[in-house]
């Protein structure tokens, strides 16, 4: 009964599909009926705990330990945080899996091709960037760190949403941070086929 | 056994005595063993949620705003936040009011007249502001808006720390927001020395 808290950390380049992952994960620990769950991503972010941040490397630093900070507070009073954020630099991501615990830290790597990016470039930024109208551009002028040993690794160029979603509830899962779903009751399709042709055989049918 | 999260909010001048009830009831709750309790005191929001802010109205509040958005994370997953900030502006008070909600936001007003805020000058903040060296400090050369309706309202220059104290322990026991300590077990000095002459009468002591 009792719920453990840990955090979701998402990172990777915008556009690789952080906050959609994030949200089809909350969505399903909802459903399950998992009570304590929140989300900070980008909106929420920006509005609750960054506003006036800007994109230097001290800024980004800055947001992603305030982040780090209250995905601390949340985990260690039994509340799941799902972040997800660019999070382009190593360390502070380190730091933040310091400060929270490895036992209660889960980074999931969404990564993406920057052709792959370019090609969906859902909201035009990366035309922009690619131009030189937007500066400091993660992944086109601006570096992105990519994690050496992530929890989980998820690559949007080469999987479907729906095999990458599998990925992090499957691992979240087999480490016990989430209860996996009872066994699917009933019969498969072939078994309720063999049940069916048992009792025609029978004359039930 | 399960804990009702909610936000004590203490407000008041710089010196007026916030911090140091609020550690006094994050410690009583500590003791009463209330699991979840977190305390957002000035040392710890400037560190990990202002830098960067400075003191304007503006600036001031977002910072109360934001406060209060992590008070709110905390409060709506059965955590106890203890904030205590100067927080000088009664709309953005009553933000947090509303978005928190009135059931899981205690406001306590910490109220202590200038002269005694002069006297005491702890930091000797207070000398250095009406000399004019620091501007933009509340209650000298920046508003105090004193809450109309404060939930708790204790007043360090007429009462004790242990006065104050136990008025906002009783207050969250009368609402049931904390559980009340049982009842001593034991006899009192009166009934001792009564049970002891009865003893001694009978011939057992």
């Amino acid at each position: 009964m009792s719920q453990k808290g840990f955090t979701l950390w998402f990172t990777g380049l915008s556009g690789a599909g952080k906050t959609t992952l994030a949200d089809r994960v909350y969505d399903e620990l909802k459903e399950r009926r998992v009570l304590k769950v929140e989300k900070l991503d980008g909106d929420v972010v920006r509005t609750n705990l960054s506003k006036g941040l800007g994109f230097s490397k001290e800024d980004r630093d800055t947001n992603i330990r305030r982040i780090g900070f209250v995905c601390d507070l949340l985990s260690r009073n039994d509340v799941i945080a799902i972040a997800s954020a660019i999070s382009p630099y190593r360390a502070v991501r380190d730091e933040n899996r310091a400060l929270i615990g490895s036992d209660r830290f889960v980074e999931v790597y969404v990564e993406a091709t920057l052709d792959t990016l370019v090609q969906r470039d859902v909201k035009g930024l990366y035309k922009k960037a690619l131009a030189g109208e937007i500066k400091e551009f993660t992944g086109v002028s601006d570096p992105y760190e990519a994690p050496l040993h992530p929890e989980v690794h998820v690559n949007s160029s080469t999987e479907t949403i729906d095999e990458s979603f599998d990925a992090i509830i499957g691992y979240l899962e087999a480490r016990g941070l989430i209860e996996p779903l009872p066994e699917q009751a009933g019969y498969s399709a072939a078994e309720e086929q063999a049940v069916s042709a048992h009792l025609e055989a029978l004359g039930y049918l």
